[in-house]
């Protein structure tokens, strides 16, 4: 079933990008539009909107997936041309393609109609999924609670012996037991944490390790994704120095974010403060991304999203310092833009922790 | 590190195709040729291939890759255009894609190179990654024993008040136990099972159930995947006829996998034992999938696929009828294609089994 809200609202973005029609085919914007939760793999998975009001899904037969009043769905089977009805409904001259197609599809398309010129076509989804409606936040808030207890629940299994591998099940089981999906945990000790997408390995941990937790998962169809620097044993002055540093920058980018402010100035928030330090070069990744129906998703939060803040916005904070061969630290909250500033998901505290 | 037998084995594919200059860009395929494992998400990783000896890496900075001798990693860091170096790097004229390279990048290299011709590029990777060699078979072998045991193990646990999800969460349990890593596993009871892709829920177990185990993972890099479907308390005549008759089509197909068959023919095989006996609307997705580093992955095994069993193939065989509102079966193996005939990689039993 169309969601008509969300689908006028997409249709406005489009008429403002000059697209009359797209293709949509990413799980969670299909999802979006419609409340039909399906995972195509390799198969195809495709919404297609015009501007002025028509909507159709081409699915693969095996997604079960049944016609409504306000929806066909158009189906093809295993082994027959996957694009061949799609092929024949799109009008000639631009088609915004979802940025999550996969090429094969996209080719497939472009070979079967010479009249047509592939754009970018996912911003009027991705521009309305950016803004949380009050449904999206209050799901948005619950899964950072259920974080926030997580993240409180594994800390107290920091101690000798502890494996990397070990502690990243434990997390997936916390989730498990609080609604949560498995999936993978970044759990990282001393200079493992140096690699920013370390995950965890049979790594044992040693006294004076700092200790990464960034855990993230699915509560319900909503992410929740922090992280947390703690030490374990003892604390070294370059580890402490270089932690306060990076509080630092997640406090001042946080205090900054407010309606009207760009995202590339909260970046640059957070970048000055380690630069100053001396730290620039081994801040190696964009502040944050956006949250919601995917862990990563639009808002971009880098010195390249010239885009203001807005109310109902999602996204994370997330600055960190890696220094190679000797250990990392990151610190990480979701916040949601409020009307005058933001309201930061996660509660869970942020002072400097020895265990 | 390129992989200078693998790779010398695509460059040859890509002569035959016709194709001077490939992008390769799925996980997969990147670690196939490279031995590096990157889970890139919304990020660019993207090997460039030519047919005359280039080869360079494309990656976001983040994911820490260094150049070698023999691979050159050319780097961008979040926020900068991902695609810049590749664009300036290819060659004019036809430029194959892999075939899941996001639709964002491939539009981003044809409206800053009006001189490339793009085309479906995955076919040389796929082919060399279609015939397992020998360390690839022996991974195979042992992924789907460790399914073979993880398979006796769950089925201990059908008993009155099973849950379809604590079942699924129980198999994934057992992978970890046994080397495996977890995903979402497909458990029905009952009338679920006529869903071919029903997952886990909280439906419970009622007498006279089917209850389909359909299992899959990664262990360590290789799947396995496998599917039985048993029977709670009792058996009905019509669940006896239509499991020996999905029995049949799995054996029947099996029997005939041999070199120079096609994989089309091993589909009409089976799909003609279930025609014969009237339930051939009822099979409505192909016998089955190459599995490997994917779970999913060429060859396609459907009516479409006019392409000759090879050694060293590895694909799932798994006919189903899927009954709505009633029940579903589906019996699946992975078979391993050899010099003369196929070795079933799964030995658990297929007798129809009431527990």
């Amino acid at each position: 079933m169309l969601n008509k809200e969300r689908a006028a609202r997409v249709r406005e973005n489009m008429k403002r990008a000059g697209l009359d029609q797209i293709v949509v085919s990413s799980t969670e914007s299909v999802f979006y539009l419609t409340g039909i939760y399906v995972k195509p793999m390799e198969r195809l998975l495709a919404l297609y909107l015009t501007s002025d009001g028509e909507a159709t899904l081409y699915a693969n037969e095996i997604f079960g997936l049944e016609s409504t009043p306000d929806l066909p769905v158009v189906t093809h089977r295993d082994g027959e041309d996957a694009v061949r009805d799609l092929a024949k409904a799109v009008r000639p001259g631009v088609l915004g393609i979802d940025k999550f197609l996969y090429s094969k599809f996209l080719i497939a398309l472009m070979s079967a109609r010479a009249d047509l010129k592939p754009a970018l076509g996912s911003a009027p989804v991705d521009l309305a999924r950016m803004c949380k409606d009050e449904a999206e936040r209050e799901a948005m808030r619950h899964a950072s609670k259920v974080n926030d207890k997580v993240m409180g629940e594994i800390q107290k299994q920091v101690r000798a012996g502890a494996v990397e591998s070990e502690l990243a099940a434990e997390v997936n089981r916390l989730y498990r037991e609080n609604g949560g999906t498995a999936g993978p945990q970044l759990v990282c000790f001393g200079p493992n944490g140096a690699d920013p997408h370390h995950g965890g390995d049979e790594t044992v941990i040693k006294p004076g390790d700092s200790v990464i937790f960034d855990i993230f998962a699915p509560v319900g169809r909503y992410w929740c994704d922090m992280t947390r620097t703690v030490f374990f044993g003892s604390v070294s002055e370059k580890q402490r120095e270089v932690y306060e540093l990076v509080r630092r920058a997640n406090e001042a980018a946080e205090a900054r974010a407010k309606p009207g402010v760009l995202l590339s100035e909260l970046d640059a928030t957070a970048r000055g403060v380690i630069a100053d330090a001396g730290y620039g070069k081994y801040f190696t990744h964009r502040l944050g991304h956006g949250c919601g129906l995917e862990c990563h998703e639009p808002p971009d939060v880098s010195g390249a999203t010239e885009v203001p803040l807005q109310p109902g916005m999602v996204f994370s904070v997330e600055p960190g310092i890696y220094l190679p061969g000797a250990f990392g630290v990151r610190i990480e909250d979701l916040v949601l833009v409020t009307e005058t500033g933001c309201e930061v998901l996660n509660k869970f505290p942020k002072e400097l922790a020895v265990l």
